[in-house]
Formats: C-alpha cells, structure tokens, sequence
C-alpha cells in the first residue's frame, strides 16, 4: 500500500476502506508517514470530503491511537455536552450541575481558549484554588460520590488526534467538517460515556459559518455515534452575537454563578435548559423530552444545580465562596465603556469581534504557549433587538494592563450595528439533529 | 505573512499576489517553509487553480531560484521544442534535426524517461558514445557550428522546480495544470529561448487524460511565453495509441533513422513535420504557416534532416554509423510475438499498458535511480484500423532478460482491442493553441 497512492484516490473522490484509513492514522501517529503527506492527504479531506464510514473508521482510529476510559465501574447513565465553541459560551458550568442534580452522571471533559473562542478549563481556573488536572483515580472517585467531575483531555486520550490537530493549524486544513467530526468524537467517545449531547455553534462567533455545514457536522457526528451505539443528539444554535452577557473567564463565572440562581440572561438560560433536559432524557431519568425539561427547570429553581456546583468546586479545591462573593475572583483593574453613536435598535452584535476583543486583552490565546488573564474581558449592556438612545452604553470593556485596550474598543464599537428599524428576531435554537 | 494564511486564501479560491507567491517559492526553496506547508499548498492548488497571474508570477520565482542560461551571443532565433511526454514519442530526434537544418537555432534541452513514458537523453544515449552532459561552452560552441545540441537540464536551472516535483511526486500533487505548466515554463524560459513550441499530448497514454485539461494546460503555458514576450504555439495532439511503431530507447532511435530517410510511419512523420513547420515560422525563416510546412518537408525529403543529425551524433560523442546499420544499437537477445485472438479491425492500443509493458522489460524507470536497458522494448506491426486475421502478429516485445516478459506480454495483450466494425479515423493533431 503506497501512501502516495491513498492520497490520490481520496483526491479523485475515491473511498478508503478501513485497513487503508489505519494504514494512514496509525502510520502517521507512529512517525512512519511523514507530516508533508499526511498534510496533502487532509487538504484533499478538506476539499473531496468523507464518507460517513471512512469517518467513522478514523474515529475508531484515533480512538485506538491512545488510552481510554473505563466508567463502567461508576453506576449511573453517563452523559457529556460538547460545544463546537463559541464566545461567551459557559453553558457547561451551568449543564453540567443542573444534570447532575437531576441524577445524570456526568464526566465533564473540556478544553481551554484558542483563538477569539474561550474554554472551560480556564474559565474554572479563574475561581481560586480550582484544580482540573485529577487523575483518573480521583476523576472517578469525584463522580462516584457527586456524580459530576470536571477534567481536561489526557495527552493519553486519542493522541493521533492531537498530533493531527497541530498538524491541520499550521496547513489551514481545521475547518474540514470530516476532519473536525472525527476529531471531536474520538476524544468523547474515547472517555467512555453512554451518551452525548452536542452544540454545534453556527454564525460569525463560530468556527462554522454556514447552518448547512452545521448541519452535515452534526449528522456526521450522531452518525459516528449510532455506529457505536451510543446515543447522541446535536443541537445546532446559533452565535452570531455573544451567548449571555458576559465574555471573559471570572466574568463568565459570575454570569454562571447568577444564571444558575435563576437571575440570568434568558438566552443562556433557556440554551442551558434544553441542553440539560436532553442530557437527561438520554440518560433516561424523564420519560419524554418534555418530562426532562420539567426536571431541568425544577433543578434550576430549587438551586439544586447550584449548590451541586458549589460542592463540585469545593471538591475540586476551589473556593466555592466566590460564586456569592465575587471580590474572591480575580478582578480587573481598569474599565471603559463603549457608548452608541445614535439612537436605534441593535441589529447585529459580531461574536468573532467581541471575542476578539477580549482575546487582545488577555482573556485568550492565540497560540498554545500564551498566558490567560482571568479578571479582563467584556460585558454586554444590550443585545441584539433592543432599543438604545445615542450615549447609551452599548458594553463595558475591563482590563488590567492598558496596552491592547485600543485596538481591543475599535475591534467592539464595529461589532455593533445600529439600525433605525427593528430587525426580526432570531431563532437561539436553530435544529435538532438525532 | 503567515504561510497557514496563503494557503487558507488560496484553499478558499482567493488569488496570491507577487509578494506572497514568492514568499511560497522562495521560502520553500532556502528552507524556511517546511514540506508539510507546501504539499498542502500544493494540494489546494491542485483544486483552486491559480490565474494566469498566479502562475506567471510562480514561473518567475522558479526561474529566478535558478541560473538562466544566456544565449544571447549564439546568432539566430533560438526554437526549442516540448513535449508533455507520451509513449513511442521520438519526434525531438527528428523535428530537432528538420529544424536545424532549415536554420533554426535549437538548444534542445531534454528530459529522461519516468513512469510509463520515454525520456529523449535516453533514447540518444542508446546510441553508443552519445553524451549529454555538455558544459554550457561546449553546448554553446556546439549550437554555434551546428545549430543544434541536445542536452539535459542542469540542476542549477530552476532548483525550486525540482524541489517542487519532488514533493508534488510524493503527496499526489503533479496533476496539477497550473503546477505542470509553471514547472515547464520555468525550465524552457530559463534556457534562453526566443521562441517554443509545445507538444501537449492526451489520452490514456499521456498525463492529462481529458483534452478540456490539455486545452487549458496549452493556453496557460502558451500566456506564461506571452507574458515575457516569447512566441509560443502548442499542438494538442492524440497520445491514446503510440505514435508511431517503436517504444523503448535503441528500437525508437532505429524509427527515428527511418523517418528521417522519408520512410517512417506516416503519423510520426506527419506530426514531425508540423511541429518543425511551427519552429520554422516561430523563427521567422518562412513568411506563412504553409510556406514554413513546405521548407520542413523539403527538409525531410532531401536528406538534409538526416545529415544534421549524423553530425550532431558524431559532434556529442556517437556513433553516428548506427544511424544506418542497426547492429551497431543495443539488441535484444530475445522477441516474443503476441498475436491476435480473433479476426476483425483494431479499434484501440492503449498507449499506457504498451509503455508500462516496455518499462516492465526495462526501458523505463519506476523510479528515477533506476537504470534503464536501451535495448529492449516494443514494436507494433498494427496502428488503430487496421484490419487482422486470427493469428496475425500484433506486436512483438524484445528483451533481455525473461524476469518481465511474462508479465509484459499480458499487459500488452489487454493494450489491444479487436472490433469487427472499423472505427472512425481519429485525429493525430487535435488543436492549435497561440
């Protein structure tokens, strides 16, 4: 089997059978297939795509690459959310409690920021004392007796996948839906749930632009799923402005913190919900979606989510304090407020530059290797279809180090349009697929 | 510049200016671009295309990674001729010799034979003695007296193009038209040539299988010359049987000897004869095309062609006697008929299995350290729509060594089809382009 010659056919629109996929994933992750084939192989993936099959077995690939999970001696439905990413997404500290008050165990595994995106881990880190690296022993302990850990991804986890991932970032081959299917699934599959619930973020914000890729991100996913009877289900929302308020690690934690008391915005509420209440009709505690959505909503108002959270951070070292007392979290130093220019309503609000934003200020990364600052960040006064007057504050930029925090208010006062006209609302939830 | 940004534009059809295409080039070439990033560079190009403008610029940045060779002292209009490469193409032998003879000035700088198609360095060096590996003084001095030299590309002209091959042979990136015609160009424009004319073969014996392709790989190459102001013309021309008889390095040489005495096979002398007409007239020695197509002819006929290649031979070191008694040619030292199943018309020989067939017994290289056997190879008694009886012999394969011949001799009876209905002639000379 030449290598060369698997990079053709895949080229032509051809199909790889199983032994050819292993033959590459496993010869690449193995050193013997060398990064400028394997690069044209993904760029041809990018461009003549995948069949659901030949995804599938380069899931199971990269799955079998590493180690995997075993949680099968943790009694309980397990089930994990994933978000494809997006800005000023914090629902998994919100799902991840309100599941878990609900029975739903849960072996929350998460990233951390790249790019104008944040993550998690670093949101969960911005709360003093907060520990997200367990071991695997401890991971199963905590969900044992809580029912609800967060981790980040071991490098034992699916590692043809990350040595694949540092190769598609440099070769521009990240936004291939195949490509990023795989990726996802191995590293979920990989830590042995029974069930998943997926939030494929469509819109300026996400990394997936278009709902018809979306769409086929989604399918391809349930799809890799259902081949290995697990049962999953994608919502595909949209984030073309900011999810919520507030964007930036601590500021995020506070929007969380009040969120699962039941005081925060109502498109983050009502997305975390539905997430939750899949999460537990998948686990079967409800009978109906519907059933699970009551659930969902009782685990909200009775603060059950809440104090389950509480106790997870004090478990996992933190200071479960700085939910009801906010000086705990790190704060910023400075603060400006962008105002609007005239009167009107709020017609679009662009993700991708509000996180931009913040990234610049240091509640990201653009690169691996870069330092996160907890404390700065952004928060929104108005959403998309509110109305404003001229000098209304349209947001709040907070920063400890002055450096980036111009180029950071240029990049937010052009995410904001103002319209003289009201525009139609949007839907938040725009498909369900599986 | 950040190179993963050039190849996302170019991956998204977006064009690269001057500055960015030799940003690739030339950080690839001094090696500050690593091969991972260029073959998927490469491969996006493979499905985006590149504008004319694109490909223009990169021919420049090849040609100038390199020595260009200067001609300009050595009187006359310089007419070099090219070929995509195809099976039992001879015509650089005749059509060199045609055209010098009518005063052309012809550097005839040569490729060696790869995959199932022949190389003219090594079909000439069949001829014992023969060398080509000329100084630029003596292939300058040679060009000076005789009006003709063959010799093979220096490594010094345009190193970025090799160096790009090699990687596009590895990461199934050569199909390319842009990158074909770019690689070309680049080497044909730094040898100092005031005019060129291209022999773009297709059909299953050649590299691009679809004339649509082969139009487009012509104009591009045809706009390339226009751009620095060289005449270029290009012939698309029929490669789905092999021109003429012979295939393989000494038995070509034999053809050659023939069709330049006037008794060669009517397709190769016909297509011979055009391409030097085209020459004649790139080198304004005729005032029309047609008058241009009578000088060559006269050429062929006065034995003028012949002499001129007699005294290149003896010039570079040949016997040029073997022109006339073929024992002084490597020989075979074993034939193998293969004859027809049935009666009836052939309808098609096709050129690849007949090439892959003569590689296979030795007269071609799988790879390009492998050493070829100039004696041995093919010669067809048949051409497409010539009538056979059961039996009758349609080709016979020479050897040296009975290792291949067994699995030859089945490639070359699956080359032949056999039809009872004779077929519509087919065109040899399918397009002009320039």
């Amino acid at each position: 089997m030449r290598t060369v010659d698997l990079i053709q056919r895949k080229r032509d629109g051809g199909e790889l059978d199983a032994g050819e996929i292993s033959h590459l994933v496993e010869g690449y992750t193995r050193g013997e297939i060398p990064d400028y084939q394997m690069s044209a192989f993904l760029m041809a993936v990018f461009f003549a795509g995948m069949t659901d099959r030949e995804v599938s077995t380069m899931t199971d690939c990269m799955i079998r690459s590493g180690e995997t999970v075993d949680l099968s001696g943790v009694k309980g439905i397990k089930v994990d959310k994933h978000s494809t990413g997006g800005v000023g997404d914090k629902t998994s500290m919100i799902v991840a409690p309100l599941a878990a008050a609900a029975g739903v165990v849960v072996p929350m595994m998460s990233g951390r920021a790249l790019g104008h995106t944040g993550g998690t881990l670093d949101k969960l880190e911005s709360i003093p004392g907060f520990r997200t690296d367990l071991t695997v022993e401890q991971a199963t302990a905590q969900l044992h007796e809580l029912g609800l850990v967060f981790i980040g991804q071991s490098e034992r986890v699916a590692p043809a996948d990350g040595k694949l991932y540092a190769l598609r970032d440099v070769t521009a081959t990240v936004e291939s839906i195949a490509l990023i299917a795989s990726s996802i699934m191995s590293k979920k599959l990989a830590e042995g749930v029974d069930a998943l619930v997926l939030d494929v973020k469509v819109g300026s914000g996400a990394f997936i632009k278009k709902q018809v890729d979306a769409r086929r991100l989604a399918q391809m996913m349930v799809g890799i799923g259902r081949r290995v009877d697990k049962r999953v289900q994608a919502l595909i929302t949209d984030m073309n402005q900011p999810l919520g308020y507030a964007v930036g690690n601590a500021l995020e934690v506070m929007e969380v913190s009040q969120t699962l008391m039941n005081q925060g915005p109502s498109d983050l509420t009502r997305l975390s919900l539905e997430l939750t209440a899949r999460m537990i009709f998948l686990a079967k505690l409800a009978p109906t979606l519907e059933d699970a959505r009551h659930v969902a909503e009782n685990k909200l108002v009775d603060g059950s989510g809440y104090r389950k959270f509480k106790q997870v951070i004090q478990a996992q070292g933190g200071n479960p304090k700085a939910l009801d007392e906010f000086v705990l979290l790190p704060n910023a130093t400075g603060m400006r407020e962008i105002t609007s220019p005239r009167a009107g309503y709020i017609s679009a609000i662009t993700a991708e530059d509000i996180g931009r934003a913040s990234t610049l200020m240091g509640a990201g990364r653009n690169r691996k290797e870069d330092r996160i600052d907890p404390a700065v960040g952004v928060i929104l006064e108005v959403k998309v279809g509110e109305k404003v007057d001229a000098g209304s504050v349209l947001c709040r930029l907070y920063y400890t180090n002055e450096e980036h925090v111009e180029e950071a208010s240029e990049l937010v006062e052009g995410a904001f349009r103002v319209s003289s006209q009201k525009a139609e609302d949007r839907e938040l939830i725009l498909e369900v697929v599986g």
